[in-house]
């Protein structure tokens, strides 16, 4: 669907970095004016929720440098180029936590920021989780706490704005919808 | 808390637009070591979960440059300086639909994109809105069509990738989950 498109009539890239890069475009609107857009383009990501047997919710805890605060989230990351999401989310699952599984089952999809940046989030599901013998190294500047929460203590913890991203509200609910069922 | 906490010995800041500013910070990891953090700035926003008297879901269809099509999703839009959230989401919320309410509840809030960028939404629902008589001027680039969704045909839309965003995504499991109730 390209209802109202923008037609780009010059793109100017401002920066290229390790994860984002930012372009401004200068776009034909709907009614023939001219605007410019600040658009940032990143490789996408992957979340996964993933329980333990006992049913608890595996979380990481680690410095969020755009907030100065540390937060709590379900595993997730970027996408490396050329990765499938699906084989990105086992590896973000088995080094951020050290827990892997051979049944991942693909949820949903949404972009995170559609007003200003192209990043999607690919999040899938698993209920059938095994320890590695040995946890694989993650990024080398990435430090990571493990957590395994019920529900009931992950709900707790977003009233405290501890858990406080989108993609972990939107475990939150999708767990507690399923709990319903 | 500030577990793992990476302190900045230097800021550059390479682009300050309309919307999004862009710094580089350089940081010292938990371990000694360093790094280079890319981090987009954003005002933040709010969104509105609005329902009709039928109980319908008010949605606006809009143009998303970065992804390059049209997506329907929840009334949204920036915080202006020093606007409270509150403020901003009835703005949007008449803006963008015709709508106007005097019951707007605050339901949570998160942030967007917390590996890169300090977006936050704050998230409001109502289901008491009437239309104004006239619809108020939003911004002058921004083209956008009003759609009412039972829920049912917003899960349809979804599962088509035209409703495609996180807060949008939230939106709909938080209905469902409100309808079971």
């Amino acid at each position: 669907m390209k209802k109202f498109e923008e037609k780009t009539y010059e793109t100017e890239t401002i920066y290229k970095g390790k994860i984002v890069q930012l372009n401004i475009d200068s776009v034909t609107l709907p009614d023939g004016n001219t605007s410019k857009r600040e658009l940032i383009k990143h490789p996408g990501a992957v979340a996964v929720i993933a329980l333990t047997e006992e049913g608890k919710l595996i979380c990481v805890e680690q410095y969020r440098k755009p907030m100065e605060k540390s937060l709590i989230e379900i595993p997730a990351g970027k996408l490396e180029e050329g990765e499938e999401p699906k084989t990105c989310a086992l590896r973000e699952l088995e080094e951020e936590t050290g827990y892997t599984t051979d049944h991942l089952q693909f949820l949903t999809s949404f972009y995170t920021s559609p007003g200003f940046a192209d990043e999607i989030v690919h999040l899938y599901f698993t209920e059938h989780v095994k320890p590695l013998e040995e946890t694989p190294p993650g990024d080398e500047d990435e430090f990571v706490d493990l957590l395994e929460l019920t529900l009931e203590e992950a709900e707790q913890l977003e009233r405290e704005q501890r858990i406080h991203d989108a993609k972990t509200a939107y475990a939150l609910l999708y767990l507690k919808l399923r709990q319903q069922r």
